[in-house]
C-alpha cells in the first residue's frame, strides 16, 4: 500500500498545480503517492502576510480533510511555513511539514552554512524569524534577493537562472555558504542546473518537503513517532469544537465529526 | 479631539466586552476614547492555535475597518499577539499593538527579570517563542502555570487570586523575577491586589496595551513615527488587492476600496 | 496638574540647553512640563567613557534632586545611557529613562530591523553592548558612522544632513534597516528632514526619551507600575546612607535626608 | 537494488552487534540493507573522551571503507557523534550521520522542547555542546541522568526502564519536554514501552539514525544533494594523501588508492 | 626589577587593606610587588550601584595615578568590575583587570560550567549582565546566594564557610557546576578549605585577579600586547583633557599633565 | 626549579620544531623551560579534519607522557585545538592549553572585537564553532583568509606579510576589529612587524599559548586550581584502562601504569 501525501498549494489558483505535480512525481519514492491541491479562493501568491492570513484557515482545513481521508502526510507548500504550528496541533495520525522546515533541516545536515535565495527583500524579516526559531541563525550565511515577485520566476526562466547564478556565486564565494536554498516553492525547476553550475547542493524546497514528509510518515508508521501531543501541540478536543459549534460557524460541516 | 482606540477581543463572544470596557475606561488617559469589539463568529477562547487561526482574518478585518473609520489605534486583545505582524503590515495611519508586545516592553523597563503567569502549560511554547522573538529570552525568569483555562479565571476569583499569589511568590523568591506579567487578557482585574501583596509591579496586559497604544498614537501623530513601510511591513497595494478580487472572495465589500 | 519632567544634559556646559528645551517643548504633550538642566562641571561632551564617569555622580544627584523636588520623571540625555541602572536603583516615585533605552523600544515596535547612526566608530562597542543587553542584537541591522564628533553635528548642518542621508540610504538599501535611530542627543533637529527623504521612521532619541518618560510616568501614576524594588533595583536605605555619612563626604547636604 | 547502510559500533567489542543488528532489521525500510560492524580494537564503551579518541581513526577508516565498497550510507553509532565532521569531510558519494544529529532533527520536528536521558552526568557537557552546535539549545528542556554506565543498561532491564520512566515523567511534567531522546545507542530496546507509558514520542537514537540515513541516501541518489564540498567539508585530495604516505604510516594499504 | 601591581579596594575604608595585602603577598610571584590602596572617601561596601558610582571617579584616578607612578598593573578589587571599561580606556602602558573578568577567564578554562557564590540576590542582575557581556552565559550553571552582606562574611567565619559548603554542594551536584567562583573580594580566605571539601577548583577572585594581571603585565612587557587603542578603548587626548580644564574642575592637579 | 612545558607540534614532521623552539625561547619567562616535540608519524599539516584525527591519539599520548615525566604544562600547537577536551580529561597535575583557547582569552581582554587571519576559507567553519563554544561569537569581527596553505606561510615571507597587512587593515577599518589573531601556529614570526604597522595588538598564537600555560601552571601550583575533575573532565580510571587492556591494544606499554 502506498503512502498518500497531500501537497497543498496555499493559494487561490490552480495555475502551478500541474507543474508542481509533475515535479513531485519525478522526485517521489515508489511507495509514495502524491496528490496536489490548491484553494478555491484566495490570492494567487502570498508574499504579503495579510494574504497568508487569508488562506490560513482553508489551508488548515485541507490538512484536516487529509487526515479524515486517510492521507499519511501533508505538505504546506510555501516557504513562509504558514500554519505549520497550527497544522501540527490539529493533526493526529497525519504527519505534516512545510517548505522551510524541511529545507533547513536538510541544508544544515549537508553543510555548515547556508544561504537562502528569496524573491524580494520584503520576505526576509519573516523568513529570518523562521530561521531563528528553528535554531539555525548561526548557520545562516545570507539572504540573497532576486528582486522578483513569485509570479515572475517563470516568466523569463533564462533571466531567473542567470540572476540565481550570480547570487549563488556571491553566496558561496563571499558569504561562505556551503549549501543554497531556493526560498520559494515557485522557484521549482531551477535547482538542477544551478547546483551543476555552482557545485554545491541547491535545495529545492518542494522536493525537500517531499523527502522530509516521506521520512516523517516512515517514522510515524514504523516507529509510532508522531507529533507530540504534550503541551504545545495538544489538539483541541472534538467535544469542545462541537460544543463551540465551529462547524456551523465556519461552514465546514463534517470536518470535525 | 480624542484619540480613538479600538480594543478587539479576538473571540466569537461578547461575554467579556463590558467588563474589559469598564476596566479600560478606568485606565485610559483623558484624551483617549476606547471602543471595544469582539467577533461575530469564532470560539469563546483561543487557547488552541487552530482557534487563533479561525479568528485571524476577522480580527485583521476589524483592524482594517478601524483604519477606514479613522481610529488612531487598535489593540489585538490576546497575549498570543495573533495577527500582530499582519496588522502592522496592512496598517497605514493606524497604530496597532497587542498584549504581549506591550507587556514585555513595559516589564523589561521596570525590572531586570520577569515571569509570566499563564493559564496552562499548553500556552507556553507559543508564548516562549514570542518572548524570544522580541529579544527578551534572557530576561525571562520563568513561566508559572495556574492550571486553569481562560474561561475559569473569573469563575472563582478567590481561588484564582490565591493561586496567583502562590505562583508569584515563587517567581520572585525562587526565580528572581522582579516584575510579573499576567499572561492573558482575561486575567484582567487581579493585578492591583496582587502587586499590593507581592510588592513588585504586576503588569496587566490589557492596561499595558492601552498605555502602549497611547504611546504609539502619540508618536505617530506628533512625530510621524509610524509603522515602517520598508521591507517587512510593506503593505500590499490596493491595486493588487482589487485585481485579485479579494473583497468579493472574502465578502468584505468596501474594506479595500 | 502637569507632569514635571527633568531632562538632564549630562555635560558640564549649558550650550545645548536652550535648543534642546525648545525642541522638547515642541514635542511634549500638553500635560507635560519640561525642565532642562546640565551640570556645573564636567566636559562639554562625553564621547569618552572616562568623561562619562566624571559626570556620573552629578547626573545621579540631579536625578535624586528631581525626586526630592517632586518631579515625576527624569531623562538622562545621552545615548550611552550613563547611570541608568543606578538611577533606577535610587529612584522611588520618580520614573527615569535615557536616550538609548527609549529609542530602542520604540524602534523595534515600528520595524523588524534598525540601524543606529553614530558620530564615531569609537562609540560603537559601548553602544553595541547596550543593544545586546536590551535584547535587541538580532534586530540590529548596522551601525553607521558619520565620522564626526558630538560637537561637530551642528557646525555645518548641511554637511551633517548630507552625510546622514547617504548613510541612511545604505542602511535601508543594503543592511535592510526598517527604522533608523540617531545615536546621540546632539543629533537633535535632523530627524524630520531625514525621515521625509528616506521614507522610514527616524527616531530622534531626545524626543523618544520624552515620549517614553511620558509613558512611564503615566503607568506609574495611574497603575502604580514603578521601578521594581525587588533584587536588582533595590535602593540603599536612607539609614545606611546616613550611617555612612555620604552626604558629608560627597558634599550633598540634604539630598538623602 | 537495495541501499546498503553500514552501522558502525565505534567500540572494540562485538558484544552488542547482534542485538543492534536485529533491532535495525526490524526498523528498516524494505529497500534498505543493513550491515553492522564494530572495531577490532578499542574499549567496550566510549563514555570517556579519551576512549572516543582511541576509536576515532578506526571508525573513520570504516567509513572510508564503506565508501570504497559501494555502501550508500554509514552511521556512526554513538550519541557523542564522534568523528561526524571528519566523516563528512572524507566522504564523497557516501552519506553519513550519527546518533545525536539524527535524533535531534527528528525530535525538534515532533515537538517544541525535548529532554535527553543520559547515563551519567559525565556525558552532559560534551552532549550539551553538540546540542548547542546543532542550534537546538533553546529547545532543550533538560538532561536527565540515569546514573548508570553504558554497560549497565541491559544488566537489569527492569531497573533501567523503571528509572527511565521516573525521569521521563519529570522531564515532561516539570521541564515541559514534549519529546524524549534516549541519549545512547546502547539504550536500544526501551523506547516502545517508554513511549506507551509516557505518551510522548521517545526517540531511540539507533532507529533515528537509520531513518535519517535512509533520508540522506534518498536525497543523494535521487536529487544529488550530497555533503557540500565547498569550504568546511572539502576533502583532502587523494594526491596529497598519497604524497604524505598516509597509507603506509597508518597501515591502511589500499584505503586511499 | 619587580612588576609593581596596585590593588585598589574601591571603598572608602582601609579596613580590609591589611588582610587583603597579606593574602596577596602569599599568592604573588616572586617578581611581583603588590601595593594595596583604598579610597579616602566613600561607603565601606559597594553592594548598591549608587555606591559604585560614588567611588568610580576616585577609583579611576587611582588607576591613572598608578600609570603615572610607573606601576605595571592595576586591579579594581570588586566583583562588579566597576570602571573596568573606563580604566582600559584611559590606560596606556598600565595593564588593568578586575575581579570578575579575571575569575571568569580562569574558571571557564578549568571546567565546562561554573557557579558563582554571591552575598545577596541583589547582586545577581548586575553580575549576570557581566557574565553575559563576557560571553559566558551558557557556561553559567547558577548563582547561589549566601544571604549575607559584604560586611558579614568575616563576622562569623564558621557560619560563612558552612553556608558556602552547602551552596557549593548544591551547585556541583544539582546545577552540575565544575568550578566555583567566590563572587566578592571580601570572600577572601575561604577558597582553600572549600575546594578541599568540595573537590573542585574554587576561584578566589582576589587571587585570580593577581594571577591574571601578572599574565597581562607579562604579555605587555614581553610581547607588547597592550590594551588596544583602536575604537572602543581609544583614550581621550591629553590636549582635550587640558582644554576642558578637567584637572581644575575635578581637583586632580597634575594627574593629566 | 623551573616549570617544564612541552610544546607539541601535532604533525608528523619536525620541520618547524627548531624555529618554533627558538621563537618560544625568546618569549618565555625565566622560570620556564620549554621542550618541543612533534610526532613520529602523520601528515606535515592538519588543515583537514581527517588529518587532525590521524594525529589525535599520538598527540594525547604525548600529553600523557608529559604528565608521567613530570612536566607542569603541555601545549597542543594547532589553532583547531585538536584534542584539548580529551587532554583536559586525562590530565591530573599537568595543565594543558592549545592555541585557539589561549589566543581568544587574551584577545577579548585587550579589545572589544577581534578578527582572525586564517590560511584558507576551509578552516573557518571549524574555527567558527570553536569561537562560539568559547562564548566569543559576539566579539568576533571577522575571519580574513590569506588564501594560503599552512606550508606556504614561510615560502615567501614578504608576500605573506604583505597579504597580512592588507587583511589586517580591512579587519580594523571595515570590520572594526580592535585586536587581530593569527589563526595558525605556523604563522609564527609575523606578529611584531604586523602590530607595529597596524597599531593594534596582533596575537601570535604560539606565544599566547606559552603565556597562557605559564598562567595555568602558576595557578595550579600556587593555588591548586587545576582542571576540574567533576563531570565533563572526569578522567577514566587507571583500573578500567588496564582492565580494557588499552596499553596492549594501542602499543603504549607503560603509559597508563
Amino acid at each position: 500500500m502506498k503512502n498518500r501525501i497531500l501537497y497543498i498549494n496555499p493559494i487561490g489558483s490552480p495555475d502551478f498545480d500541474k507543474e508542481i505535480y509533475n515535479f513531485l512525481e519525478n522526485g517521489k519514492r515508489q511507495d509514495t503517492e502524491v496528490t496536489i491541491t490548491s484553494l478555491t479562493k484566495g490570492p494567487p501568491h502570498i508574499e504579503y502576510h495579510y494574504y497568508e492570513s487569508l488562506v490560513l484557515v482553508d489551508t488548515l482545513h485541507k490538512v484536516r480533510l487529509a487526515e479524515k481521508e486517510g492521507y499519511q502526510g501533508a505538505i504546506i507548500g510555501c516557504f513562509y511555513d504558514p500554519g505549520l504550528r497550527e497544522a501540527k496541533e490539529i493533526s493526529c495520525n497525519l504527519m505534516v511539514t512545510a517548505l522551510c522546515e524541511a529545507s533547513l533541516h536538510i541544508a544544515v545536515t549537508l553543510g555548515n552554512m547556508f544561504s537562502i535565495i528569496v524573491g524580494r527583500n520584503k520576505w526576509i524579516p519573516r523568513m529570518h524569524e523562521n530561521v531563528k526559531n528553528h535554531g539555525f541563525e548561526s548557520k545562516l550565511a545570507s539572504f540573497k534577493s532576486l528582486d522578483m515577485g513569485v509570479l515572475d520566476f517563470h516568466k523569463d526562466e533564462d533571466l531567473t537562472i542567470r540572476k540565481m547564478k550570480t547570487l549563488s556565486r556571491e553566496a558561496v564565494e563571499k558569504d561562505l555558504a556551503e549549501v543554497l536554498i531556493l526560498g520559494c516553492g515557485i522557484q521549482f525547476g531551477f535547482y538542477r542546473e544551478l547546483q551543476k553550475e555552482i557545485g554545491v547542493p541547491v535545495i529545492d524546497p518542494v522536493l525537500a518537503s517531499l523527502k522530509y514528509i516521506e521520512l516523517l510518515v516512515e517514522i510515524k508508521h514504523r516507529l509510532d513517532w508522531g507529533i507530540s501531543k504534550a503541551w504545545g501541540f495538544e489538539s483541541p478536543s472534538l467535544e469542545e469544537i462541537q460544543r463551540f459549534k465551529l462547524e456551523e460557524q465556519y461552514k465546514i460541516k463534517g470536518l470535525w465529526s
